[in-house]
């Protein structure tokens, strides 16, 4: 077991140098009963944490993010997907908080995932690796936590399905975090969003060079992925925020005669995230992590999501964001309903953004201070 | 040229046994500059053309419509498309007016399109085919109607695709009808229409069986085309109306434990819609009509919408529905502003119904009653 820094983050002003790191535990009990074994964990830490533990921050990120949450890559220079959310001064300030972000068991990007190599074979596990779900990624964020000898988070947060990992968070370990914010979530996918998750497993799958995931040495799956992605995209803009970025402008030049090869800026731009993704993301971690997205129902063995909810101890803030048609409001306000029945402390707010589920991502000026002002008061609270 | 008959309708109280009868016109002017010959019509025809010719009404299909629009067809026994619109009593009434509906230029239902065979080469046009637009598609309507002998129409009218054609009659043909209905339409595609367009053509695109479109005689491009339909499904349905549909039904049998392959109703749905499209639609032809409806704007050569529409004469009525984010609400009223803004004749609802935008297919109750009054004042001004 590799024995991690209490923090990789340098800092200096408004940014940090950082690097990911790896843990490795002997197993991991899945949902499915099948045990894991050996599963590596990547992660990376900003700030500092306190005498008494107190302060920790657990950060889960969406669908097809990473452990590279905030400062700037030692490895290749880029930003963390939420480096405007965390850092000194920011929302989740490293300079009074230990923030913490982990790659999701399943991924691509450093933990254990369908491109990890099986001991039992010397091969990708690919499309033999175990049914995952949302709680079984938050098992293994849980086991983290232990290693880094943290006995109760400030807070957990997250959008997307990193809100979902919030929730399960709230409900599995009640005694093990203090606040929890689950953003532009929901507790349960619709029959709209296994229907778009479903697509992009279809795109995938109908790509000849997927080979039934043992692709992994040779071509990959890159025009099914790429079309998967494209899909995505347009469910994490808003119509609005489209034709701001896009309108009908055209490619061509003016007064040229159309082709049919000729392209909208809006399917160039889709195109190019498309191919670009390849570049990132593994194919069947695509399959593993959507699926473990569509089957996670908070719900799901308590009866009703008002009972699942009871279980949670910690406070909680809810942000929807209005122009969100792929996680609306209405799937926050259940959640929120839930909580108030069951009598448990949650704020909720909705806010006014154009930019779509992305908003979480892009538009975080007055979320920055939700949450800043949340984190404060039950950081005063408990420290 | 095959003289058409008036009526190809048996009408027997509320069915009629229809046939799909076709044209052949020597040669269609197309706006790249190209000249199509021969086109092909396939159309039907239901009730009779009155002797001043004055009760024609032109129903024009969206995306992947046929002629087949009422009726039980003679070869297959199926309905029409808009059979619960369309016959004796119905709002479209079959006993007073004279309803014809032809399949679009770029189709595979009968009319020309790129799987028709080319005389020059005697293979089929595959992507030699010329680009066409909504514009070409409506010259070509009126092609028929003139060719059926109609000085001008009761009225046209169409959803989607169809509302797009309805603008152009009404903007090129100024005296060729006396009302429009465009439904659950645009002047124009938004970013985000253009986009989930080019998903469907990228999927197809990305099949290797599609081969740059050379796949008349081989194997089809089926899990594209697919991907493509399946994608469209889920636009065309509402959040709300798939919530109900499916909610999260699963269908593997109660207590057994999860598998990858176990999928939700929605997924199976959504594979057996996909993999049936394949049977009765065109690839090429999935991927010039949907490019024909992107680069469709009506404003286009008269600067602004308002200046397009000044040039109708005709009354309409603009119908839109509320759970249709596909084609929303703000893109018929649109439509309405331009013609208020230049005095023209029209009226706008926008009608309550989860479907989404199948609601002016599925949901007609409304659509139907306002049809019907709209048109019989119509008929009774003219007639």
């Amino acid at each position: 077991m590799i024995m991690p820094k209490a923090s990789t983050g340098f800092q200096s002003n408004s940014w940090m140098i950082v690097e990911t790191q790896s843990v490795r535990f002997d197993s991991l009990a899945l949902d499915c009963g099948v045990v894991l074994s050996p599963v590596d964990v990547a992660y990376e830490t900003y700030g500092e944490l306190n005498r008494n533990k107190s302060n920790a921050v657990l950060i889960a990120h969406a669908f097809s993010g990473d452990a590279h949450a905030a400062g700037i890559s030692k490895e290749d220079g880029r930003p963390g997907w939420w480096d405007n959310m965390i850092g000194p001064g920011r929302a989740f300030d490293t300079e009074k908080y230990f923030v913490i972000c982990s790659n999701v068991l399943g991924g691509c990007r450093g933990t254990t995932g369908p491109s990890s190599v099986n001991p039992v074979t010397g091969r990708p596990y690919a499309m033999t690796f175990p049914m995952i779900t949302i709680s079984d990624m938050v098992r293994l964020q849980k086991k983290l936590i232990d290693h880094l000898g943290i006995p109760r988070l400030l807070a957990v947060a997250g959008g997307s399905m990193g809100g979902m990992q919030v929730l399960e968070w709230a409900v599995r370990y009640p005694d093990s975090l203090c606040a929890a914010f689950p953003i532009a979530t929901t507790a349960r996918h619709s029959a709209q969003q296994i229907a778009f998750n479903e697509v992009g497993r279809q795109a995938i799958m109908a790509d000849p060079d997927w080979q039934g995931g043992n692709y992994y040495g040779g071509k990959l799956p890159a025009r099914g992925l790429s079309v998967a992605r494209m899909v995505g995209h347009i469910t994490y803009m808003s119509d609005q925020s489209m034709k701001e970025k896009f309108g009908r402008r055209f490619r061509s030049k003016e007064g040229e005669s159309f082709h049919f090869n000729d392209v909208f800026e809006v399917e160039s731009y889709l195109r190019y995230r498309g191919s670009q993704f390849v570049d990132r993301f593994d194919a069947n971690s695509y399959l593993y992590i959507t699926k473990a997205m569509d089957i996670f129902d908070l719900a799901q063995g308590y009866g009703t999501l008002a009972a699942a909810l009871e279980r949670a101890k910690c406070r909680f803030l809810v942000i929807s964001f209005t122009s969100d048609w792929l996680y609306p409001t209405y799937q926050s306000l259940e959640i929120v309903s839930a909580l108030r029945s069951r009598n448990r402390d949650v704020a909720y707010c909705e806010l006014s953004s154009n930019y779509g589920h992305d908003a979480f991502l892009v538009e975080v000026g007055e979320q920055a201070e939700l949450v800043r002002g949340f984190l404060a008061a039950t950081y005063r609270e408990v420290a």
